[in-house]
């Protein structure tokens, strides 16, 4: 006889995804401010733009990328979630916008309630500190396309800014200055990289890639690897508005994928780049440990990974004090020049 | 000696990325209309919204969950494309907006540019059949994340409306009418259950499941597993235009993941249910096809599958006849009567 074939018996249970939404309909609430109309169960999030006179919307949508692998290897659940909030609000903040609402994408083989939980919760205090709605999400199990205790997550997020506010990256000027914010570490780029490395130098050690991550290092000064690596995206939102307030911002670019030359040339025009002084700012050990032990050549470093800087603003050549004065915390580590060959960003 | 790491012999290769997104830039550049400012390779997609007095902005994400091994073992990769668009369209007209833009992740171990291509390409065409912006996207790849082969895709809509035209569960009434515009078939929910009947019945003929799926059926009416699994998530945009001109149209649900019980409540106030008339609509074959391959409970085919119905719109009582004639096409199903229990759709 043919045995009876339901959802659940294939692998899908509605119920333990509901479970675990129940279990993070609290926090997404929470970040509900008054302009959100309706509930979750709706087959759509809704707020309201009210008090724009020229709105232009932000979108951006972001993953995590590889450093996934290592939120299961070292069991940071957590940072994960908040990085990819942090990565889409700097998205947005790149082009002037500040962030209105965040929808998440959790895919996985079979949810794990107690790691959603984790995730989702860590996205929506993330969301509510920077006083942004988590409109909404879908949860997705599908077996077979997620090996066991794989999962993946994307980001989506809408942002608003009065269409005279935008920055646009023909503002840009010929010595305007580079104030640059620091990373906390890789953020969320070049980690398949970095996880190559691990397996390579685990593998020479002798030991697994937890162990290896779990070993304090000296050239760590003594933290772990997994600590370092599980450092999570900083969001730039509060001294970027600091420095607005006080100078003339003309364009921001996100160190992300692609590292410096991947990113800087996307907020200036074509016949622009920048000379940088790469000794002007402190670099978080991890970044010459993993170099280090992989061999990573010079330029490969700077093309994969944010180097201790984690957003770069570009501001007018007359306001460097006012600058300065307002975000005493970034560095002004080059200034913009007439590009000189196919290579935007010059170290000198 | 220490072989030098790279970030492509790691596993990513920044330039075939950018290379597959330059196969698509043209369409994707086709989507974009007066309202769209800048380009794509912003940190974000910007959008003006003008015209509106009191603006809602709808927002709403989706997967195609595992049609997507479908389409990797039928070759049909365009049709995810479209059914994501599709599927977050409708969630939006559920809402009462209209779509405004388009945002995807596509997620892959290493990306096949071919794929790929047809993949957004399909996007794109489906945006811009919608009038909407593909507005921009993140293309990830993952070794380790995704087996050789395998992607994923989410989409992000964002929609607007004016307040006043919003569609809200409270405005539906006792005696409204069903009126049910007809599936393509599974359109994206209920892949698990049906990719489960699939591998026990080609198992049980002792084929494989691509013999299985492109061997044509008497009870498909000679048609194949293959193409009544892969038909597109239907759009229900045009007509439900075509309707709102014409009817008092209170709430509208679209018959997704979890099926009639798991959607049609989400449109509802809690006190009211439907009476459904099961023998009222034409089924596409597919569903009883699966269902006697499957053994699948009667209860378990409506609360998984949408059985021949994608989207079913609630009618106020006295406009009957004019939403017959502005939606010839569309089915009076049932009503809305009050509740009877946990179970807020019935079947008489």
């Amino acid at each position: 006889m043919n045995e009876r074939l339901t959802y659940r018996n294939a692998g899908v249970d509605v119920r333990r995804t509901n479970d675990a939404l129940g279990r993070v309909r609290e926090f997404i609430a929470q970040t509900n401010g008054a302009q959100v109309i309706g509930g979750i169960g709706d087959f759509g999030g809704l707020i309201r733009l009210a008090g724009y006179s020229r709105p232009v919307l932000v979108a951006t949508t972001d993953g995590v990328g590889t450093k996934l692998e290592l939120a299961r290897l070292t069991n940071k659940h957590e940072v994960v979630g908040k990085d990819l909030v942090n990565h889409c609000v700097n998205d947005a903040l790149a082009m002037g916008a500040e962030p209105l609402f965040f929808l998440d994408y959790f895919a996985t083989g079979r949810l794990d309630p107690d790691v959603f939980e984790r995730v989702v919760g860590a996205m929506a205090q993330a969301c509510a500190a920077h006083q942004m709605s988590l409109l909404g999400g879908e949860t997705a199990e599908m077996p077979g396309i997620y090996a066991e205790g794989i999962y993946d997550i994307a980001g989506f997020l809408v942002g608003v800014v009065e269409e005279e506010d935008l920055l646009r990256k023909t503002n840009v000027r010929e010595g305007d200055h580079c104030f640059a914010f620091a990373s906390s570490g890789l953020h969320t780029n070049g980690y398949t990289l970095a996880r190559a490395i691990m397996a390579r130098d685990a593998a020479a050690e002798g030991v697994d890639v937890t162990k290896w991550l779990n070993t304090p290092r000296s050239a760590l000064a003594e933290d772990t690897a997994a600590s370092a690596l599980m450092q999570e995206h900083q969001s730039y939102l509060e001294p970027i508005k600091r420095l607005r307030k006080a100078a003339e911002v003309h364009a921001i670019a996100h160190i992300t994928g692609g590292g410096w030359e991947g990113n800087i040339p996307r907020s200036l025009p074509d016949e622009l780049g920048v000379v940088i002084d790469p000794t002007s700012f402190p670099r978080p050990r991890i970044f010459d440990f993993l170099a280090d032990r992989g061999n990573v050549p010079d330029q490969e470093r700077w093309d994969t990974w944010n180097m201790g800087i984690g957003l770069v603003a570009f501001v007018a050549q007359d306001d460097f004090d006012r600058a300065r004065d307002a975000v005493p915390e970034a560095i002004r580590i080059g200034r913009v020049e007439t590009a000189r060959g196919e290579r935007r960003v010059r170290f000198a």
